[in-house]
């Protein structure tokens, strides 16, 4: 019954039946031990919304591990932790010296013993023969990256046993064993008596993609620096490993430049308690690099620069009203070679600060109303022969801009908009694919031209339910094709009238769901978007290098950020994570509840799936 | 400018144009005084998603007060707060002994000074002619009920004079004291130099509803005590004055009986830890009533029962599958005389246990399946003549129940379709409308039949499926109150019409269900939103007796209720406390991003309007 309609077995180690039956009962064994005290209740009693009948959520065969690893074997024989520690195996390549591991032995004790102290060895009695006292940490490569940076390239795969004499854990680099760490914890649960047992398990495992990001957005509002680090933590519990920093936009300008610090003093919110000092800089990065966290800074321009010109004069371009400026700004000036200037200093700074090989340069939106109005701009264009086609000034400044960056010897990511643009590109740019309407063939389109590209157009998590204003926030091609699914049905008739007045082509949803996109289990949605579900050759798809999940800022502070992110992001990190086979929606519901609550018990906030509930709940408010 | 376009000055006392002038001085000065430190920024520069164009939020006239109060004038005259204090007034019917309004003292205290030691009297120097030292709290009624309950014909006005010597709250009874101290710190602000500042105001105050309840459902996740405590201070702050504690439910039943304690011990997520024992409620309904918010319970039958049914045999229906049990049980048990021995002794103790003089006895959404395929059941609808109507089986349960209830000598508010059913009511009884289709329709035949009634309908936009049969069954009593809560908009006012065109008292909630979400500032359909807008008579609209904002619980629970709750349940606030004419939704933008910021400062993580920034942002993640 419990593994009924489950796909066939994944990985290293086929389950012969007398293992699932094992596995069967050990996980029954688990959810009446790990969520009960004293009294065995239904974890989660739920009414199903769709059948109208209550259904107790169903223990998956994997238990919690989430994102589910790519091979997995679970035996049914358990070992008690008994005076339990992490250690460095003896033939490691990184040894007490690797302070990145350090910390997260220590990290991952709290998080399994909680901040008891450790127990020393027992020498009173000898463990029993089903103790596992240890787990070996081993890095086999001799060079074990601890005191490097996390890349693209980064080998993340570890290897995993639990079996007696102790437990070990194999990875070639630093990287695979934080992941590796993780799993172990996951594994982790109390017996009846409190307990703490882990039961034999092997594990192979590795990611699918290579980029698995999280975009946050710290200029519609500022993030307080502790919010940054508890969601980079909570990437680490979901194996997430790029922190895509969409750090200034319109709204405000946090950054403290050392070489422009006036556009912090000016352009932000408050230029002392809303700002991101270069401390505050260097803390985020190294915790981030602590848990295997890339920090990809974006600094998008010519759009999006509004709180750029408050600190930096005649870095924006002057809107004209008839002859006369009128006072508002547009988008970087892209004639003055004053802007060049900045952009040189501004960038070179940049490339110090954050060591990831690649910085984001935005690259999106941009608005050609103020260029069009200024009569400067207009001689420009003539004498560069561009006519009436502004795209062609906006390649201009960012083909200036990518030149610029070269010199600082970064790697980009750009919007896709750059690349629609028809932008010489380096052959190593990353393409970010974010525009929801026509996103398969965008991606065709990248790939097929040999471009690396990493999409997010699925997982707009501050889309609660979605902004259908395409025609002020997109720029479209003519070829698009605009999935409408919101509203009720007078709306969306009538989107879908002026959509296909507009010319474009067009295809519903909204009928058929409603109410579940702002209202209901949404993250079924990003679960089931697959980055590689596009028509493309297999060595198109190869260049998909992964996604990101996007919470822009409009709506999310400090006060509902993490609630909001967790756990809709951890469906992405198991889409970007496992197997492409990993697919089973009710296996995934039943895992990530579990794993929805291990999170609220490590103290983050991540709300619920559905009717529910956690054996220790949040304790704030 | 900034006056430009606002309604005609509401009140007591017209402004003149120097007083604008000097109102509109005095908003620009605190907004530059308040919100900087050192230096003047925006305080919030945001991107208006509408005009496309950036714009800095304007000071309202009436700068931060929350709801708006029925009368105000605020001079540019400012005095500094210098060794202050709040204290009885001599003439006062309340003295020291009335810990009601001690406790608020020193709660208002803290919110507008901060938890630092009271300043005590300076002797040493003389308090300048700017200077006020004390609040004097006068309660002008003989009977001060101080010691009492709140209750739907409360007195909750009050008077507010801040002026030298002193500045003067006067309220009949402690309720309007209560409100009058929340206002009085709302016009608390820091001069330049971190002194507290409070400009010469006039306030006349009073609600427009009686009935302003938030609705908070425990069963679909259990809300921690912590939760619930401090969404009822937010609640205070906002001027709400009814906690609508939807505590049970299929999913889980938390309420510890002391009669019944299996109910909880088989019924909720688990008998220890997600349970709310004697004392938690005690403590719920003092905290509540400290605040002046009444604590209506529902314990909602004969459907949603589930969970009742798991401690308490033979109470729920048997379900048959063809000539068998199922094993699956349905609403409860009509045609046993055990039931109502049951709920005899339930309903008892909840009359001991919940002070406030009604109870929410649900009534709702009863599902007819199961009473169908029972035999037993077929046998007693033919005894009783019924045939195949089912609502007369309801009926007969409900109108069995409202008799029990009557015996405890109390009120009961009851789901709109109790009186679509035609049960008799006693004449006290509170309707709550809460379907779509036809609110507008339900809300004048519910006040027509002389009901009063609460509406909920027209903030349910998604449900518009419930057919409402009341046309059928006519027979409730003629103070019935009737809640309504469902349909759009052009529905729920037919509803209210309904209603009230049948006499009846209404309380609307449709527009206000907080658990549905939509990307953006939905707060602003919320705020447009009026009980009294549908067809009916004058006595008809006089029926209506307030609304309530619902946040449903499937989705939320502690990690995410709060954010999720407020500020939108803020614009609700407004809605039923302010009057009528206050519908400016630009100047009510200005005040409530001011309020969410305050609500922020005090430690409630009040999400955001839109970007922005708050000079203290949350602390918490």
């Amino acid at each position: 019954m419990l593994l009924a309609g489950r796909p066939p077995v994944l990985g290293l180690y086929r389950l012969s039946t007398t293992d699932m039956i094992a596995a069967l009962k050990l996980t029954l064994l688990l959810l009446a031990l790990a969520f009960s005290q004293g009294q065995q209740h239904n974890y989660i009693d739920e009414l199903d919304e769709e059948a109208g009948t209550v259904r107790a959520v169903q223990a998956s065969q994997y238990v919690s591990l989430w994102p589910l690893p790519q091979k997995v074997k679970i035996s049914d024989i358990s070992f008690k932790l008994t005076s339990f520690n992490i250690v460095d195996a003896k033939e490691s390549s990184a040894g007490p010296s690797c302070s990145l591991l350090q910390d997260a032995y220590r990290r991952y004790y709290e998080y399994m013993f909680g901040s008891a102290k450790r127990q020393g060895p027992r020498k009173s009695r000898r463990t029993g023969p089903s103790e596992l006292t240890k787990l070996q940490v081993w890095i086999t490569s001799p060079d074990s990256e601890c005191d490097g940076y996390p890349s693209v390239t980064s080998d993340e795969s570890y290897e995993l046993s639990v079996d007696l004499p102790y437990a070990v854990l194999k990875a070639p680099k630093v990287w695979g064993a934080l992941h590796g760490l993780e799993t172990f914890s996951q594994l982790v649960y109390e017996d009846e008596y409190g307990a703490k047992s882990i039961n034999s398990t092997a594990i192979s495992d590795f990611p699918r993609f290579a980029h698995r990001g999280i975009l946050l957005d710290s200029s519609r509002h500022f993030l307080p620096l502790k919010v940054i680090l508890a969601n980079l933590e909570t990437m680490a519990m979901n194996k997430f490993n790029v922190f895509h920093w969409h750090i200034v936009d319109d709204q405000s300008f946090p950054y403290l430049s050392r070489t422009f610090p006036q556009l912090s003093q000016q352009g932000a919110y408050h230029p002392y308690t809303h700002v991101y000092t270069p401390a505050d800089v260097k803390m985020v990065i190294e915790f981030g690099r602590l848990r295997g966290i890339r920090v990809i800074p974006e600094f998008d321009t010519p759009g999006h620069t509004q709180s750029w010109g408050k600190g930096q004069k005649d870095l924006l371009t002057p809107c004209y009203s008839g002859s006369k400026p009128s006072g508002s700004f547009g988008p970087v000036n892209p004639i003055l070679n004053t802007t060049y200037d900045f952009m040189s200093q501004f960038f070179k700074e940049i490339s110090t600060v954050f060591p990831d090989a690649y910085v984001h340069l935005g690259g999106d939106e941009v608005d050609f109303t103020c260029w069009k109005s200024n009569p400067d701009i207009q001689k420009f264009m003539d004498q560069q022969g561009y006519g009436d086609d502004y795209k062609k000034l906006e390649s201009f400044y960012i083909q200036k801009l990518l030149d610029i960056v070269t010199t600082t010897h970064k790697g980009y990511i750009i919007w896709q908009e750059v690349f629609d643009n028809g932008v010489k590109l380096k052959p190593d740019t990353v393409v970010h694919v974010w525009i929801g309407g026509g996103a398969n063939e965008e991606m065709n389109k990248v790939t097929a031209a040999g471009y690396t590209t990493i999409l997010s157009a699925p997982w707009y998590l501050d889309y609660i339910s979605y902004a259908q204003d395409w025609q002020k926030y997109y720029k479209l091609k003519p070829d698009t094709l605009i999935h409408v699914w919101k509203g009720n049905q007078e709306q969306y008739q009538s989107e879908m009238a002026n959509v296909t007045s507009a010319g474009y082509q067009t295809l519903l949803s909204t009928p058929w769901y409603l109410n579940r996109i702002s209202y209901g289990q949404d993250w079924r949605g990003h679960y089931k978007a697959d980055p590689q579900d596009f028509n493309g050759t297999e060595e198109q798809k190869k260049l998909v290098i992964g996604g990101e999940a996007c919470l822009w800022g409009e709506y999310v502070d400090a006060t509902n950020l993490t609630p909001r992110l967790w756990p809709r992001a951890s469906a992405v990190a198991e889409r970007l994570w496992s197997a492409k086979e990993v697919t089973d929606i009710s296996d995934a519901f039943n895992r990530l509840s579990v794993h929805r609550c291990r999170m609220v018990a490590r103290g983050i906030p991540a709300e619920p799936l559905f009717s529910s509930y956690c054996p220790r709940e949040y304790k704030g408010i």
